[in-house]
């Protein structure tokens, strides 16, 4: 059974929690005020603003040594609504495998609104969870757990494709907020 | 009404043309083979592979002065697969508007797979033209054409977010291509 240690107790860490416990994972939260917790799961979801990436990873690296880590971010600038915070030909989570050399980075979830991860639909399409990672074998231990609690997953590639997940949660957030699309529905992969 | 000159007799110009025909716009073409061709539309779409844009510029910049012209192009790079040709800083659609200081560009359609603009469907969701660009009302004008051809349109942004819109269509690209998504479907944007 897949074991999963959350950081985070927000919308998106609730939600992706409600997802693999409904297909059988055990998970665990880790929060802001927990110091040094032990991260038990074999997958860690960091499911945390932006900011908070580099205190966690100065804290946790050797403890997230070995296992796969998931980034969730939008790294937008939240002042301006008009650019992302990472450099262009980068990604969040390029970074966070720079500064986690020892650890598997995926990036997955960043184009899923915690709403749509509740409820398992967008519109009257069945929610997508994308996935981007140099680890094929992660990859499909994370699409398997997503898949058994009833939302599809899709290998979107190696973890360069960061860059374009980061682009669509980046434009789907500034068009939530600018009621183009609402919270609950935004963009969808049809199969 | 509205008349539009299509560049290209492609699928993408050919689907394009179907959509504001039948709401009521008038069509002509420009193909490879004309040169020196009247342009009379008051749209113009360069339904062209992006490596064509460059002759195009050079040999209509003049005729192209004055007009609200659409870029409809995915820069990929071709041969890897693996990233776009333009720089991670820019895109297809600025490199073009500064090409033709005198026209009015927009980013459209290039996250439509042409079957989809034909069907009006994308799954089971109506098909969304995403426009991006500088000039609120050349981006209402080209989304009442398409909408009242039948396609819903959705005004995301200054021509900056077309870095975001090449993303998507290169994600959607690659998908297609490794039998991820199909050429009839693709993304969608759920209102």
């Amino acid at each position: 059974m897949t074991t999963f240690t959350i950081f985070g107790n927000g919308a998106m860490a609730t939600a992706i929690a409600s997802v693999v416990t409904g297909g059988g994972a055990t998970v665990e939260h880790i929060g802001s005020n927990d110091k040094d917790a032990a991260v038990n799961g074999d997958i860690v979801v960091l499911a945390v603003p932006y900011p908070a990436l580099e205190q966690i990873t100065a804290q946790y690296a050797e403890k997230l040594a070995g296992k796969v880590v998931l980034d969730i971010t939008n790294p937008l600038n939240f002042e301006t609504f008009d650019s992302l915070v990472v450099p262009s030909d980068s990604s969040a989570a390029a970074e966070l495998a720079d500064a986690l050399p020892s650890s598997t980075v995926l990036k997955a979830f960043n184009t899923n609104f915690a709403a749509t991860l509740s409820s398992q639909t967008v519109g009257d399409n069945r929610t997508s969870v994308l996935i981007a990672g140099d680890d094929d074998a992660a990859k499909q231990n994370l699409a398997s757990a997503v898949q058994a609690g009833g939302v599809d997953a899709v290998d979107v590639g190696s973890l360069k494709r960061a860059r374009e997940l980061e682009a669509i949660g980046f434009l789907q957030l500034t068009l939530a907020a600018g009621e183009k699309t609402q919270w609950t529905t935004g963009f969808t992969l049809v199969r």
